[in-house]
Order: C-alpha cells, then structure tokens, then sequence
C-alpha cells in the first residue's frame, strides 16, 4: 500500500479530552475520528487493528466448536420485559421508539436475544452443547465517556452464549472458554491475568475477568509471580495456570493471602474480557424448554463470553508503545513491515522501493510503502509513530551497495542487509 | 463441517407473513432468525453467505483503490441540521435521544457523517481523488417491512462515498464506480442491468439503479437484448455496455424507445445497487473547503455509491432457486460441496465420508458433511434446500466400489466417479 495514495491522516495535535496515552496516539496515528462523544468511526489504519483482532478471535472461536451468528443491534423491549431487566437496566441503555411508538432498545448485551433464538429453534438436548457467538456492535450510554475506545458509547464486542444439559456440563464449557480466551489473548501478543470477579449486573455465581497488564490500567492486580512465567512459557498447563493466585485489589486481604509476599506480583490491568455462568436465569425466566434424555423438559444451564473488541486496540497501546509511538504485537499490527525510502524524487530508490514493495506484496506480506514527498524526519516519526513492526529503510547508497536497513520497531536494533534478505526475515514465519 | 454438530435449524413451517419464495427459504434453511418486524438475526449458513457477497465487494472497491473504513451506527442530529436533511428525512429515520436529552438517529446512510470525517482531516485538493466505502448495518423505519431482508428494517449495507476536485474528475470517478459495480454483481454469478434512475430523495443529477434479473421484482425493466449477451461473455466491453437502452418502466416510452422492438427485452428486476453523483450539495452545506491548485479554496464535488449486502442475499434466491429449494451461485455458497453419507451408523460408509471431509478440508474447500443420524429422504431434501453447488452422495456400495455420486446442484446432474475425481473437481477451479 503506497502511503502516498493511503487515507492516513495523522495529526500533531490531539484533542484536550484525551488524557490517557493510548487516546492520544489513536488520534494522532490516524486509526479513528470521533463522531460524537464516545461515538467513534474507524479510519482505515485502525480498522485493520480491529479485523486482525476479530480474526484471531474468530479463529480461536470456531476451533472449540462455536457458531457464528450476527444479532440485530436493535432489540424490541418486550425480550427484555420477559427476563426482568428492562426497567433494572437503568440509564445505560439507549431505549427507542419506533414511528409506530413501540419500545426498542440498541442492544447493550444479548442474552435476552439469543435464548430467544435457542427457543425457537432447538427442542432436545441432543442439539447440546450449544455455544453461539457474534462479534458486533453494542451501545452503552456510559454517562461521562472517557479514554477514547477504552470506555466508548459505541463499540464493538464479540459476545458469546453457551447452553448446556445441567450444570457438569456447563462447567466444562465454562473451562473450555476460559482456556479459549487465555489463548486468544496469548496470540495477540498480551498476558491476560483471569480473576475472579463479582458477577455484577447480569448475575451469577463463577465469574472471571481477563486483565492485560498495563500501567496505565484502571484496576490493580495481585497475584502469584508463577503466573507470568507459565503464561510466556512455550508449552502452557491452561489447568495449572488456573489454579494460581489472582484477584482485584477490594478483593485481596494480605492476612489471608495463600501465597507468600515474595511470591505476589502487584500491578496494573484493564479489563479486555469478561465471562460469567449464571445457571437458568434467563433460560427459566424467558421459558426456554428443552426436553431431556428422560422426556422431561428442563431450562439449560447458561453462561456468557465476552471480549471487548474496539476497547482491545486501545489496550493493547497502552500495553505497548514508547515515547515515540505505537509499538503493534505482530499478530494484530495493521502491516507487518513498511519500507521507507528516503530520497526525495530519486528514480533509482523509487524503483528499488517499488520493486520491493511489488516482491512482499506477492509474498504475500501486508506491507506499506511510504513513497510520501517528505524529509526523512518526518517519514521516520511517522514509522516510529504508527508502530508497523518492521522498517525497511532504502537510503541514497542502497542502490548502490543493494544493502537496506532493517529495523526493528520495538526493539530499536537495525540490521544492515540485502533486500534478498529482508524477503527472507519477513516471509520466514509467515504461514 | 459436520451437520450432526452445526447450528442449522431446518423448518418445515413458514411464517405466514412469508409472501415471497426467497423469505420462505430464508426461514426453512435456516439462514435467518426474524427478532422483529424487519429485524433479523443472522444464523450461521445465512452469515457466511453474507460474508461471501461481503469478500467479493470488498475484493472490488480495494482494487479500484478505494478505502475501507467503519463509522458508527450512531449518529449526531447536529451533523444531519447542517445539511438540512434532519428535518426532511420523515419518519424513516429512527430519531434517539441519550441519557441527557441530546438528539441522535441511527444513521440510515453517512453523507453527513463522512463530509465531516473528511472536513476535519483532508485540506488539499492534493489528497484528491478520495473514495471511502464501508460496511456497516444502517436502519431506515419502513412503514410496512416485509420480504424479509429484502425490505428489513436494519439491513446491512455498502456505502462508499467520494470527494473529487472538479466535475470532470467525478465523472471518471462516477464511471469507474459504474464498471466496478457491474463486475462485482457478476463475481456473484448476477446478472446485473444499470438502469437510469431518479435521484430521489437524495437528491443529484447523475445516478443509476443496478438491477438483477427475477420473475419476482418489484421494477419491470425495459432494455436491449444486446445487453445479456454481452454481459455474458467471457470478455465485457463496460464502456460499450453502459451505452445501451435500460430504463425502468416508468420511463420507458414506446414511442421514442430508440431501439427496436424486437431488440427490446421486458423483465422483472430486483434492486441490489444505486450510485449517485450530486456535486456540492453536501461539502458546500457543510462547509467542507479544500484548498485547490490555485491557493483557493473549493468544495469537492460528491458521489455516493451503495450495494445493499442483506438484501442481496434475498435476491440472489429470487434469482436463483426451484422448487426444490435454494440454488447457490458458487461464488456466494456457504459451502462448496456437502458430503452425504446415505447409510445410518455404518462404519465404512461413515470412514469414507470423514476422510473424504477430512481431505476435502485440507485443500482449502468449504465442505459441509452430512453424518446426521437421519434417513436418505431427509438428507436429500435438505441438500437442495439449501443449495450447496454440489453433492457428494456415499452410498452402501461406495465402500465396494470406491465410486460415489457427484451431483450438480443446479442442473441435477449426476456422474458417477471415484474420490479421488471428487477431490480433482472440487480443487480444479479454486485458487
């Protein structure tokens, strides 16, 4: 993608609102403008984040069996009458009158909705486990929206709703997801620290929240030291690491702490997920039968999985960046690379950089090319600054020598090497 | 995929508010799940569909250059009051008000939306030509929604938008669009006929309706025979097509049709695509100067250009189906081939059919496999109502013989060939 002909508005100043830094680089790398407060639209560079995010997810999803749907945005209030929480929503949620004055809502959430299409559409238990997901866009009406993408209005969740025989069954499925979103959050290139929570508004009795450490995260984190090494080691005991240590600081009281002090890290994390068990609530409330192996009917057992999308990419800066920019994990950067060339108006460095663009491109390697008319410093604190996370940079003597610098964005190591080589490094651990 | 473990809720009974054939599939094969008047949800064989027409319309605006972006669903009155389109929208519009009493909707198209994305990050005409597109759900208040996702409530939607320096300049824009628009409905297997339309409400002077052909449209369509011909071979002059006769009937007059008679054809059409230019009407309402050539500045001339993705997916049925069932177009099959294994609980029969899904998998095709404990009957009939383009049928002697059925969905033909014939046929065509 030539950065000449890319929709890439990246900008010096930032909105006085934006007090968190992952706000500010989102404005400035040019990944999102805001519509409305706390209502954000998706500029290209941003919305590539989001759908290698959604993708990872995605694949993570279907690989424990789960099934993509889409649910409407807009819900009719007469589902969430049947569970009993439409008038204890409160505020939160935006509530819409149709033209012919019927109640609606834009969805905040969806149990409602989903057991209302499992009712529906499935009658015996053999159609169990059952395990629906949907990664789309909800609406909270938080009253002060704050911190860009972290705490929107408008955002984008991947939602799941699982329905099971009884409550053996709905453990293990509680599990599989569990050691689901570690992976998930693992191959994003984050630590997630699950810990028990309160199940808050939607109820219920096994809760866990997954935590991505940053130190710039609303809630603090304590828990057993064994569990960044298990989690960064290259084969991960999900069961073992389940077992350890981690709670939200009103939870933790050091008199009756398990583990040892040396032994307990305390740091800083944002939610990124959030998944609950809640029995039949909405299952017996709503009237969701299903009959059993005995002929009877009975109300499966429910959970819901939720990860927070659009919140996942500010996350994931405030996890990663330096003073000069965004610093993408491989597996969601927007490119894997982006080749500079930093001679103005020079036929033989543009035809260099074309070529090279043109060899990655049809190896299938996402990169950008910055063939802007700029200086060299600016080209540089752009690269430095939307955090792609390798840099070609093809200088006056490249032509000559055939030798480029290939640096490394997060760790600030240059090589000097061959564009042969550079094909080599960036293909190698590309499936 | 097995479908013994697939969320596929195949339906005897239709909704009696069903009046069209493409709703009533919808329904008995599972694709959608109506949440309310004009709402649906999307179950798993309907959404892959949706992101098949998804991919191909994708695949089209980028090669043409234009930008993928995501704006809200949610918008501001205020930006609507500016183009003083707020009040003269009706009662289409879904107008929201927050928590502290503020105006918004939900957006039924972006015009104002994305001339404010553009007026805050674009300043020179050298950023010029600009086209961004995205994909995203959109509600528009329908007094009476029926055919299902062909006339929904929220539907989803492509709408790109582009901003050019002059007149001519949006001309070429215009009919790129036009081009793009015609090999996008054909990678669907569509054919697709450009009509001259009203602006309508929208406003303009320059907009034309795609069309596909269906006994069933709504709009009877007047145009040159020459028209299918051409579309239909394998090399398409666009710019030749675009000079033929296609009118709706409205405006079609026999008395100054200039063609023939017998070179007139009279069918039903579906609309699937509408793109407008209306030059200022939205960048001088609202203020979006860009500075030109000359140092001063200018509004951009404007086009919009929209593809509704959900109701494709009806009209692609309308288009496409007997009385059997759906007919999938291969390019939008939610599956390649569905594998039926005709034989209950049969070791062979059931080994041949999870290795021929295995290597099948393993070569990159969609394969759907049918080891439902159910009769041949069942298995049949829901193989064509669903629609996947071919079939491959195991039978008791397959075990023997190593020869199975290869049925083509659309014509009903049925050869007689080995697994290994399968698997060259399936792969022969896919890249």
């Amino acid at each position: 993608m030539r950065l000449s002909r890319y929709f890439l508005p990246l900008m010096k100043e930032t909105p006085a609102e934006a007090q968190i830094i992952s706000h500010r680089l989102m404005h400035r790398a040019g990944l999102i403008h805001k519509t409305s407060a706390g209502i954000y639209s998706w500029l290209p560079l941003g919305l590539r984040v989001l759908e290698r995010i959604e993708n990872i997810i995605r694949e993570e999803q279907d690989r424990i069996g789960n099934h993509y749907i889409k649910m409407s945005t807009i819900q009719p209030a007469d589902l969430w009458i049947e569970s009993g929480r439409y008038d204890a929503y409160g505020k939160e949620m935006l509530r819409i009158k149709d033209r012919h004055n019927r109640d609606f809502l834009y969805g905040p959430t969806n149990e409602e909705q989903v057991t209302d299409i499992v009712r529906t559409h499935v009658k015996s238990y053999k159609d169990l486990p059952l395990n629906l997901y949907q990664i789309q866009w909800k609406f909270r009406d938080e009253i002060r929206p704050r911190f860009g993408v972290m705490r929107g209005r408008e955002f984008l969740m991947k939602d799941g709703y699982s329905f099971d025989l009884n409550f053996e069954a709905a453990k293990k499925t509680y599990q599989d997801i569990f050691y689901s979103y570690l992976r998930t959050f693992r191959r994003m290139g984050l630590t997630a620290i699950p810990v028990q929570a309160d199940s808050g508004a939607i109820g219920g009795n096994m809760s866990h929240e997954f935590q991505i450490l940053a130190e710039t995260g609303e809630s603090t984190l304590y828990y057993d030291k064994r569990y960044e090494e298990m989690a960064n080691s290259t084969h991960i005991d999900y069961e073992e690491l389940t077992r350890l240590y981690a709670v939200e600081s009103e939870k933790h009281n050091p008199a009756t702490c398990p583990i040892p002090e040396d032994q307990l890290m305390v740091k800083k994390g944002i939610e990124v997920g959030h998944i609950f068990y809640f029995g039949t609530k909405y299952s017996a409330a709503m009237g969701l039968n299903i009959t059993g192996p005995d002929g009877k009917t009975f109300h499966p057992e429910m959970g819901s999985y939720g990860i927070g999308v659009s919140r996942l990419v500010g996350a994931i800066i405030e996890a990663s960046h330096d003073d000069k920019g965004i610093i993408w994990p491989e597996a969601v950067a927007p490119f894997k690379a982006i080749i500079i060339d930093l001679v103005k108006s020079n036929d033989a460095t543009s035809s260099m950089g074309d070529q090279l663009n043109t060899t990655l491109k049809n190896a299938g390697i996402e990169v950008l090319y910055d063939d802007r008319d700029e200086r060299p410093g600016v080209k540089f604190a752009s690269a430095d600054l939307i955090g792609i996370p390798y840099q070609v940079i093809i200088g006056k003597k490249s032509t000559e020598s055939g030798i480029v610098e290939f640096k490394h964005r997060k760790s600030g190591q240059i090589q000097e090497i061959t564009l042969d080589q550079v094909v080599e490094k960036l293909t190698k651990d590309h499936a």
